[in-house]
């Protein structure tokens, strides 16, 4: 969890955008719920490595002090501070990239104090193709980033190309699944071709956020704990998308435990944007221990659109349940716990639970908010266009059943 | 043939469980009909390989008394001990693979008295993509143990990726064909994304029963004796199906000559998984010498499934036929001998034969009821939901026609 | 041109089955039309190769006098003589293979006095997934056969994989395009899985005829002088096919300039299948020296089937146009020139055409029957269930036109 | 922007070929427009290299004095001068090819005062299949024209194999896209089977001009100043299409910033010809300093083809908007600005834009005519079969508005 640069500023990034956001950090308590990486994007860089060491150096002009100074003032702010670079010849916005020069790069990034490197794939001379070719690749700075002593988190960024769910748990904590996230809800858009990502040759950019979901919908049973699908950084508050959009956006993310990086200016936050965001409900669901994937177990098309149903395991014994509607227009679904307990078998299918919906709040004020307990089916869920709705269901003992059906 | 802990037991064993199972076979008298093999899956390795010489070490705390000491009780018992072991970093448990250690592995476990290795592909290091890649990964272990000159069945688990039904007759015993079974008729799972296997990019998990039949129908024509196309182990016993769809479970499996190793707590059977199992005509069936698996002649789709039609020979010019109905409902099917003899030709299409229903006994208690004489149609096969029906065919003179049609 | 055993005979092969057929194209005066290599397929080897030299061996059984003796004795017909092997561990019949052997074998093949290699692709250690991968593998055996001096026809057959029409014409004289033939005209067979050879990972076998040329279609274009798409030996006279279908056969393949290999049973052959194979103008098209393959120039379903329009260039401006019917029942056609000379511009599709119907004979009993001088359409072409139309086109004067329409 | 020899000569070339077009480009003033590279394709070459040495030799018949000579003509001309040759052992005319010449035919080619290479693609001994071994074959020659010391540009054309879009940047400045063109709007053709170029493993040629246009939709976000996909050479005035299909052929290469290469006979032009290649509002667009390629912002299937709309981004804040009809008939559409400037977001979908027809002139007989200011929705346009039009949109205050609909 954390902020990166990239989705609201771009290359127009300096020391400031950097310290701003941190400020904005602790200025609304978002290092409490866990948002702690400050991660910079592309174009930190000078226009070339330093000529007698090779090393990299960042841009003079918009780093003045160095990124060793703005590291430590991140530090002191009890925050955990990101770069990003490229395993190829440039970087995507063509400054100098990675590809032959791993071990400096990642001594010098430890000498920094990062703690964590976002890895890039443009102008990668054709080192793709085959899984091999991949892992060759992006395992040289993972070995580089190992050597230095200093914890740094490794996240890859080949766009899923080669299947980096079937290579990458070993060298990576987390690997982005496909070309980049655009900030709308689910148009069609020729940057982002494929129609699946299992073999996609352009993955591209310009992928919006409800084609993302469909991508991960395979890949989830390849992740766990340390080793993450990254299904792109957020574009909550970002302005392309409804509240409903948004709050599907981040649910989705969370049940699918991808990293939440903001994307948004968050030094300037609507209160949409802040009640999204914060809800510490689907952040604990996001960061549950069990760091189990949910997974989709149904998908039938409606006019316009698609509704699926997803369901997910937490540690002690607690589930999730969640449902998408990617039609323009609102649905009426009931909710099997056949299906939804599909994985768990009969017992679990027959058993009642107590449904808390995440996106409401209790009488306290607490996000989560009961239901009911319920038995063998969840009748008439109405669920808005382009809405999710988040359960969390707890076993529970048959005399509390308010809602019995289908046994 | 045999049993293994996996599908029932998953990573929860111990010498006990594997002991238990064995005397399970000899007291349901499973041995006699061929279930001979003992196999230990994933999870029986200690935390690390032994400190000094790199050999593996198996968990002391399941296997008290060692590998060596367990494999001697299987072989007192007449039956044959295998074990797991993984083509990369890691098990798909998590326990130490075999990559890079093949020989010193193949070397102990021939010590360990070892008769079978299962061979799986998690954290490969990317090395897939091309035949070639899979090839030599899987090669150096088929080296390693034919270099220990004790005879160890090799069943490789790569799960169909890059076509080893293609590649690895030479090296391998049988190879898996697909993602991990599910004990599930034929639900659609995202976990098991692709509809063919021909050139999957993610085999998965939760492949449904009768999607590994529709995988498996192409490259039959790959399999023969000593290279068997592995459809995974059964589901039979473990509560996921109907009576009707277990019985295709295992007739489909007999047809297409994969290896039959029971999956369910063979300590604990209920009579329908007992007379399923030890059907001695199917059983025959799966082990004909000929060792040629059934062809599919056709595919019909029907209202919620198909109907398909299976042939094969056998030993001494007899045949198989089966109907397989996948849809919801029964259906009323004409056999046509110019479909179940296409590849005999003429000839043989024109033939009568005396029909055995494999799953009724004749008046003597055996598998195999004689429905009479037929020449050229079968009119009128009522087939149920997920049923299969499995004949023999043995050709008769035409004297003995019961039934004559369409020639 | 020539004739091999497989089809008919598999591996029941002797000197005497050789021979056997070497008469029968004298005394059917077959080698007059052009057939002249008399080609053993699989099976000719011995159990190993001699164990001195590595050198191949035939089987002393089959072949007691040798190969060199039936080598001379082909010769002395005045015919030429083929072999098969592998380019893999074994022959797809069990036999030895060349792989590592390609230079002893090449040069024993030389000694022996053989002048056609077809090289098969079983049992091939994985050796295919690239182009490269599959053309080193065959360019060995291509050097290897130029090493010895002797002028050796090297017929590739790697059932199309990793797209020898892309990379061949540099190393043989021919390749296989697709998975075996079937002798049947169009049924689908589960062991010949693919819709299309351009990314095939299971050619198979069991290809039925009009498949194959289904699959030939898009790489016609690839084809030239002394650089061949083999479509596979010919299945007339083997009892699958009607007669329209093996005359669609025939014609096909000489449209599309595949070699014509006989693989029938040349010693005892009906009428019909005699018409076919010596229908010196269908010949004639097959061998004419501009070399180009007929192109596909629409396709058009019709009900259970496809009409297909096939046009192509000959030596002295001449040319042909093809009508293929795979649809069940008769179909009425109209040819717009504009289509068969879409290739040559509007100058030629305007230009009237002294048209020759190939499967008719003129007065003197010579194949090709004038049906007159047509401009712009040629209308109403009735076109059997099954059957192809073929007619030879040559440019005529406007004065001699009978039939002119749509200009 | 300049001239080739192939798609209108062919092999059928010569010193006064080219010689010829070079004066035609001249008397036409075509160099003042920006067409300036005269190149000559393929079968310029001698039958073989220079024994002595290798270099390459021009064959002495076509090219009597030689190519430096006929160079130092072209450049006393004020034009550039360019040449062909391929990535394999011979052209795909069957000349000498540079495959492991790359280094003496560079410094040749410098010699000779070559400014440009286009580099084929045939009879490459199978080195494609993944993008590194494909990158590597190119890559070659790169480093062998940058080692001369002069500027070559180099037109890299492999058809898209293994995906030059993703590999090609660092090494070429430009890279065909697909199959050869074919003079026709958009009949399919056999020889160009893939329907999108993504991973075609047969590129082939006849590939009509419209669907080229379809091949080049996803990838143009990968093109930029000195990087271009290539479309292929232009066809306009060659005769295969209309006057509003050669309008759409000219307006869509130059908005995806294909090269416009003439490729028909400028010595002898229409005026419709003329008119075309010489419309200066079109140039300019394909020759905007921000190099920024048009993407297609939505695709509608109507009766017989697809309507598509176009959008792009010039320098100094100004944008173009395509519509493309390849249907058989004309079609009215209302073109939405929130579609039209969709990635400039919000802001800029509700400004009003000045547009400008670029097809029309204006009052000053300039190409551009104004057709009012216009907000929100620019409606009822009619588009005629197979026609496209193409719109500058200057924004504009609001005061100006001339048409303001749905905001």
């Amino acid at each position: 969890m954390g902020w990166n640069t990239y989705n609201h500023f771009g290359c127009d990034i300096s020391e400031n955008t950097i310290l701003g956001a941190a400020n904005a950090i602790i200025d609304n308590k978002l290092d409490k719920l866990g948002y702690e990486y400050v991660l910079i994007d592309d174009c930190w860089q000078a226009p070339s490595r330093d000529a007698a060491t090779g090393a990299p150096v960042a841009d003079p002009n918009k780093f003045p002090n160095g990124m060793k100074d703005l590291s430590d003032k991140i530090h002191d702010l009890g925050l955990k501070f990101g770069l990003y670079s490229n395993a190829g010849t440039y970087t995507c916005g063509g400054r100098f990239g990675s590809l032959g020069y791993e071990e400096i790069d990642a001594q010098t990034y430890a000498e920094w104090g990062v703690d964590y490197l976002k890895y890039d794939n443009c102008y990668n001379e054709g080192l793709s193709g085959t899984p091999k070719i991949s892992y060759d690749r992006f395992a040289n700075m993972s070995r580089a980033l190992n050597a230095t002593g200093r914890p740094i988190l490794y996240s890859m960024c080949n766009w899923g190309e080669d299947g980096p769910w079937n290579f990458a748990s070993n060298i990576a904590n987390s690997w982005r699944i496909s070309g980049d996230i655009m900030d709308n809800f689910g148009r069609y858009d020729d940057r982002c071709p494929c129609t699946s990502m299992l073999d996609c040759k352009l993955p591209g950019y310009h992928c919006a956020m409800a084609r993302i979901i469909d991508f991960a919908a395979p890949v989830g049973q390849k992740a766990g704990p340390g080793r993450w699908n990254d299904l792109d950084m957020l574009e909550v508050g970002n302005g392309g998308m409804t509240f409903d959009e948004y709050v599907t956006h981040f649910t989705m993310w969370s049940i699918l435990k991808s990293p939440l990086i903001l994307g948004n200016d968050i030094t300037n936050m609507s209160n949409d944007t802040l009640t999204i965001i914060t809800n510490k409900a689907i952040i604990d669901i996001s960061q549950d221990p069990n760091g189990s994937p949910a997974n989709r177990m149904w998908k039938r098309a409606v006019d316009g659109g698609e509704l699926s149903l997803w369901a997910g395991s937490l540690v002690n014994n607690q589930f999730i349940i969640a449902l998408l509607n990617t039609a323009p227009s609102e649905q009426t679904v009931d909710v099997e716990f056949s299906d939804a307990f599909f994985d768990q078998g009969t017992a679990y299918q027959a058993q009642p639970y107590t449904l808390y919906n995440l996106w409401e709040t209790d009488d306290d004020g607490n996000w989560g908010k009961s239901i009911g307990t319920v038995q063998g089916t969840l009748r008439d869920v109405k669920i808005r266009a382009h809405q999710t709705k988040l359960w969390k269901a707890i076993p529970a003992p048959s005399s509390k059943v308010t809602v019995k059906d289908k046994l």
